[in-house]
């Protein structure tokens, strides 16, 4: 028998506390991201779990290591952390380099990367950058996306927590689906059918009987088959369902307190990131403006001159239209679309008992892209097997979820955000495959 | 246009907040959980989002409301906090009640539970609790499971995070399985077939690469034909993965860290549950005693007298009398089990350079049960395109995830607890659909 232990085991030094660490000695890993040689010794940029570290190496006795050394190699350095002022965005800390007396290798690259990663920005054919993600992903850019999306997750379930939500985790293999429609994908199951996920909505409406207030953060199925720019059919999902809401308004108001938390999360723990991106954060807000459908069909019909009044949805020119209105009229980048009619919305939207034929549902859209979706549900028993018929569904196919109707639930209503869709827009991303580590769309199923 | 704001917005008061509020007025919601009818009025029990809630209420006055008040009626409760010394375990908090002055009904159940859920412990078959999940899940026993489950999830993500640990979320619909052999569940993806993740494996190694030290919580799923009371087809899996390694010893000194912070957090965040489940926690440790798979063998062949030897795993009778031997000889509750045979262990496992034909690898026992597998894996291109062709697999399946390797991965190990298996053995609870909201098995897809 051995004794296994946890004693003098260290998490890894912060690139923070690294920056208050001058004159002292350390002895640090990291993987050599580029190097730069001069007359008197080299640069080597190590990366480390976040950010890269400036190590500084005169050729005098380390002219055989500094022969050696090339990208990709796993190495231990040892020295002194001297102060410096690097002006390199990539570089975190930028305030410290460690002066390095010994280099070891610890493990080699069986080949050279195929593309130059020593590039500020990587400016890769996006079919390039996602073949390649286990090495593209390794790039300061690359990475810095994926924290700022990590940070807003982090933030959401911070958020909603102090706010008195769960948090749950829900079955991702169902019997059936919650949003309807075609956009589902099959799994054989043993020795029958069953769907993956397309949204945990029917599980958080349960959760509202069990915890009033519930989220979920997770990956969701959509078999669309659009190859477009803000389509991926395996997102996150960033839901969450209350109960006890006296209108579909307050659920709109809670996402407002949520993404004021997850934008002042991004900038208070991204700064790094957010400089290196060049992005422009959207400014905080206090409130955020909201129109129905009928009225958003009106703005866009009267700028672009196409006739939109009466279509039961937003088409993308028209999501981009209204945008740039709000941010011109209201000086918002953030815009409500509320009221879309009972046809567009799955069968467990509360309609509008004052606007026969809408919903008390909403949208949001954000620089451009709607990123939001939400309303009230139904809480009524015979009232949501109602719907269901209405819908030409057979209420038998949903007996399990509507146990929570029939036993009892809150008036509710909730939302899901796409954690991909609003990660890009706040960084300005043109493809939100690249907000997210290994993409999955109608061609793509590696890496 | 209408202006959304948050202000006013307030979150759920937290049970321990309440218990500091006696004196004060307060308006709460809550559901009717049970209802005590005496001479004088009734004490109406309300189940919140974090416990229970006595509410007093007088005949005098109220005899129209408590006439009409039943179980799983969505109210609005308003009065005085008071001093209380509530014996109930299932209330909390236990030390104030409600002295009410008026109830206002807000929703209807459509139909009266089907099962006693007054009862102090539900006590239903399995089948009937699982049957009914969205409405067993509402008595306060339940919940508290899911509660203790979230609370070592939420525990795992701060005890990583803290360690240097960057959190991934990787896709669960992948071209090929990480674990091999038949227990993968099969994806009609557009034109092609597609599987489910079995686990994040090739992923996180990748991300090693990336981040040095990633973890995941997310959902695997394994098409095991087993209907036993530790086998769900969908489960969550807690995983991390860390580079720069000495040896697979230091990814259990790192489980040693992270599973006493999981217990801690327990211990400090669930007491009220714990006393409600009258769960014994195992005692917070220091070390964690670790045997050789060969070892095992020897003292379960001694104690049971069947011949173990040479068994390349361990069956599940072994695993509880090995349980019962290190609690007895070692004072420890978990037991690291190592060098399982290579033939036993993912072609991604390194050899055992010191033991041929054994690996470096390790299991977690406890309270009876596997709850960890782990190990270190190997990092060099070249080996592990070796050690593909040996297991009779084809490197070129396997084009993608080998980039991680082909440009570089420092040495790295992980492991990964499946987190219904280790409440489950925490709780003592014997069937670890019980640890789950809505598990999947054989013959399980609803709700």
């Amino acid at each position: 028998m051995k004794s296994i232990s946890d004693k003098g085991l260290t998490g890894l030094i912060p690139a923070e506390e690294l920056a208050g660490m001058t004159g002292e000695s350390v002895t640090l890993h990291g993987v050599i991201q580029r190097i730069r040689r001069l007359g008197w010794g080299a640069f080597i940029i190590i990366r480390r779990h976040d950010g890269l570290l400036q190590c500084v190496m005169g050729n005098e006795g380390n002219e055989d290591i500094l022969e050696k050394l090339d990208v990709e190699q796993s190495v231990e350095v040892s020295g002194t952390l001297k102060k410096a002022g690097i002006k390199d965005s990539s570089i975190n800390p930028s305030t410290v380099e460690l002066q390095t007396d010994s280099i070891r290798i610890i493990a080699l690259p069986a080949e050279q990367p195929p593309i130059d990663m020593t590039k500020k920005v990587l400016d890769l054919h996006i079919d390039t950058n996602l073949d390649l993600r286990p090495l593209s992903l390794r790039h300061p850019m690359e990475r810095a996306r994926l924290k700022v999306a990590e940070t807003i997750v982090a933030a959401f379930r911070n958020s909603l927590t102090d706010m008195g939500f769960t948090e749950i985790r829900t079955p991702k293999i169902c019997s059936v689906g919650a949003e309807g429609g075609a956009n589902i994908f099959k799994v054989k199951y043993f020795d029958r059918e069953a769907f993956l996920a397309q949204s945990p909505q029917f599980y958080k409406q349960m959760g509202v009987g069990i915890y009033e207030r519930v989220f979920e953060v997770g990956p969701v199925f959509r078999a669309e088959p659009h190859q477009t720019s803000r389509h991926i059919n395996e997102y996150t999902s960033l839901d969450f369902e209350m109960g006890f809401i006296t209108g579909f308004e307050e659920v709109m108001a809670v996402e407002i307190a949520v993404l004021r938390d997850c934008l002042e999360a991004v900038k208070k723990n991204c700064a790094y990131e957010i400089e290196m991106l060049e992005a422009d954060l959207p400014r905080i807000f206090e409130t955020i403006p909201s129109i129905t459908l009928e009225e958003a069909h009106g703005i866009t019909s009267e700028i672009s001159g196409k006739d939109n009044t009466g279509e039961p949805d937003l088409d993308p020119e028209e999501e981009k239209i209204l945008c740039t209105y709000s941010l011109e009229k209201w000086d918002s980048e953030f815009l409500f679309v509320t009221h879309f009619p009972t046809v567009k919305r799955p069968f467990y939207t509360m309609d509008d008992p004052d606007n026969p034929g809408t919903t008390l549902s909403f949208d949001l859209l954000f620089r451009g892209l709607e990123v939001t979706t939400g309303g009230q549900r139904i809480h009524e028993y015979d009232s949501q097997v109602k719907k269901i018929k209405s819908f030409g569904l057979d209420p038998d196919d949903f007996k399990s979820y509507l146990q929570a109707h029939k036993y009892g639930l809150p008036p509710h209503g909730g939302l899901a955000i796409g954690l991909e869709r609003i990660t890009a827009r706040i960084l300005r991303i043109d493809n939100i495959r690249l907000t997210t580590m290994f993409p999955r769309d109608v061609k793509r199923l590696t890496p």
